[in-house]
């Protein structure tokens, strides 16, 4: 006979306690790799210039290279005249120095001689003739150009510390010559499957009873996007014996096998618990014996039985067993629980779309609510069926929150939707 | 001396012009991979559903399946009794079929019993005796329960053709047992700067005039962003025979070497030109001796030196010689090229935030600009400085679009922010 329901959910927490008091301590170690690699990567340090950037006074127009009080007063009416000196060649150091009352014809990207602190623009100069041209605009000091450190001084921050590189940055860093980079490792996320009904989805033909384990494959994808490196330990079966020693083993590290697990012990674990009241108390009573269990429930629909527990220091998980609450429960605390091991102190924004809501949503207050929506035509639609159906979520494009103090939405509504990318 | 202005923008388009005029035809061919790399991957053809998920009807709840006529009128006053059958065992199929007035005590996920058309909750029943239980309020037919085909039915669509592959779709495929699925091949983007100012990103010690090659690994971080694989082509001198032979080789393919391009021919080919007049000219060129020019300069700022051209079905997109404007110019041209030449129909969405502009922004019509904008507290300010500046790039929170009908935008506007991920 199935339990009696209440006692397991014996220390319920909202989403937004969990986010602020389960956020491990614990940080991956850090790594040197090679800058081509470092595109998302969280960078451990803040990464400084060693050199002035771009090391010297640079033209950004095409025209001529001049003194600018040379061109002081030039007018159509009454041009500067300058000598021309030649040619400032791209990719060399300058040949020659400016004298006053001369120009050298220079090209975008090409160094400024010495002497000049200017480039007027092709447009504001004709030919006088071949050793000669008219300025026709005044140049300021400065203009047409820029300075040797105006990218990066020497000692200048290039990337922060704590957010994912993003693709420019990678394209600063190599303009400073830096090749390797320390950044936090991915962190090993374990995910472990409980569940008598659970068989691999490599299982072609299924018995009445059997479903094929769609979360972990899921899972992998989320610790992917969250900067991991998701350890797919295969699906144990409802037995705490079994599903302890899983855990020790995740907790512990593996010799690798092929396809299996490698050497190194999981910096956090998730635990795709069963879907029955029964596997989920085996579930809690195998998490409490490696771990110490900091939450057993969540004001959370969908995503109730959620466990939340420290195993010396290694957040675990324990998602819901339905595929989709597992998966939102993923997102609101797993995702942060990975970057923040990871060293990510700044999280790539999410997209968010506002709409209105085109029907009434009920909700329980006290609860916060994850409702699938499709949106159209600024029109956002709730999608309802049982959290066991993946389809709901596969028809969304996003989810919107009903927070703890609703107790519902009205339709027309403006709320913000959280699409799926 | 530098070539005089004006001649080389022999047909400038709008942004708009080229993202709808330039999109090439071409798609990349059709590989099949396994499901567990396949996030992120683009289905060639919408996968259909071969069998009904999840197989079985089956049990949302913890609690009792019944028929729910036996449990019409039931009320704490005047319960239904039932006879207690067995239990429902998890992950196998149901031993007894359920007799009338009669219960089977089931647990969430567990296969209904044939005969069963719903399950009271258990909150919703007592036990009377071991072999007895009182349902206190009527269940209607199929109330805590799924059928059979409630998440698919037989040649239902699982997920459509041209969407990147989200997690939780990737979870669906699990679920129906696909563990292989036909995706658009990865567009092969050939990346080849040129300049005679750009050496390597690993050469330490530079001479006045050189400047490191930042565009390259950025870009290639972009490509990977739009599901393409980059195969950077090296730097090349700018001399209208070197490039004209880079970019044929790009196009036919090469023999693989240790870091080198592979043997495939690129789908996609991107030119970073260099930054003078003389060089865009020498690109111009060389690219039209291997391709038809489709346009040569874009209404857009920073970005103007762009050309767009077609080598027989491969697009080729030339970009300006600044860093900045090369990465503006690929995210606002390469990525949806790269997408569409990858079967990509539906992009997915970016982070986009509203704030109001901190001061006004100076603009002329006939031209888009893009700038780059700090983001706090909502409001949104202007970064400016030179386009061969990246650090502007690097210190942004995004970008903002003033399209080519504005005359500036007065402080205060409300503008949308794509943020920077």
């Amino acid at each position: 006979m199935p339990a009696r329901p209440g006692r397991e959910f014996f220390a319920v927490r909202t989403v937004g306690e969990a986010l602020e008091g389960f956020l491990p301590a614990r940080r991956t170690g850090v790594e040197r790799i090679a800058l081509r690699s470092a595109h998302g990567r969280v960078p451990a340090e803040p990464v400084v210039a060693t050199e002035a950037l771009p090391g010297f006074a640079r033209a950004t127009v095409d025209g001529y290279a001049v003194r600018a009080e040379d061109t002081y007063g030039a007018s159509e009416g009454l041009p500067s005249y300058l000598d021309l000196m030649g040619e400032a060649a791209m990719g060399r150091p300058p040949e020659v120095s400016l004298r006053p009352a001369a120009a050298v014809a220079i090209a975008t990207g090409a160094p400024l001689p010495p002497g000049a602190d200017a480039v007027v623009k092709i447009e504001h100069t004709q030919a006088a003739t071949a050793e000669l041209i008219e300025v026709t605009r005044p140049a300021a000091p400065g203009e047409g150009m820029v300075r040797a450190d105006e990218d990066a001084s020497p000692g200048a921050q290039l990337v922060p510390a704590g957010r994912p590189l993003r693709a420019h940055e990678v394209g600063l860093l190599a303009a400073a010559g830096v090749m390797e980079i320390e950044v936090f490792e991915r962190p090993r996320v374990a995910i472990v499957s409980t569940g008598d009904e659970l068989v691999e989805p490599a299982r072609r033909e299924l018995d009445t009873g059997q479903v094929r384990d769609a979360t972990a494959v899921a899972l992998a994808a989320l610790v992917r996007e969250a900067g991991g490196e998701p350890l797919i330990a295969g699906i144990i079966p409802d037995d705490r014996a079994a599903l302890e020693a899983a855990l020790r083993a995740a907790l512990r590290g593996l010799t690798p096998s092929p396809g299996g697990m490698g050497s190194d012990p999981a910096d956090v674990v998730v635990v795709s618990a069963g879907s029955s009241v029964g596997a989920r108390d085996e579930t809690a009573a195998a998490v409490s014996a490696v771990a110490e269990i900091w939450c057993h429930g969540l004001a959370l629909r969908p995503g109730k039985p959620t466990l939340l527990a420290d195993c010396g220091g290694v957040p675990l998980v324990g998602l819901p067993g339905n595929p989709r609450s597992a998966l939102v429960v993923f997102r609101l605390l797993g995702i942060p629980i990975v970057r923040a091991v990871g060293g990510c102190t700044e999280a790539p924004p999410e997209p968010v779309v506002r709409a209105r809501l085109a029907r009434d949503l009920p909700s329980e207050a006290g609860r916060l609510d994850v409702v699938q929506v499709r949106v159209a035509s600024g029109a956002a639609t709730p999608l309802f069926g049982s959290s066991s159906l993946l389809s709901v979520m596969t028809a969304a494009d996003g989810y919107l929150i009903v927070d703890e103090a609703a107790t519902g939405l009205p339709a027309g509504s403006e709320v913000e939707v959280i699409l799926y990318t």
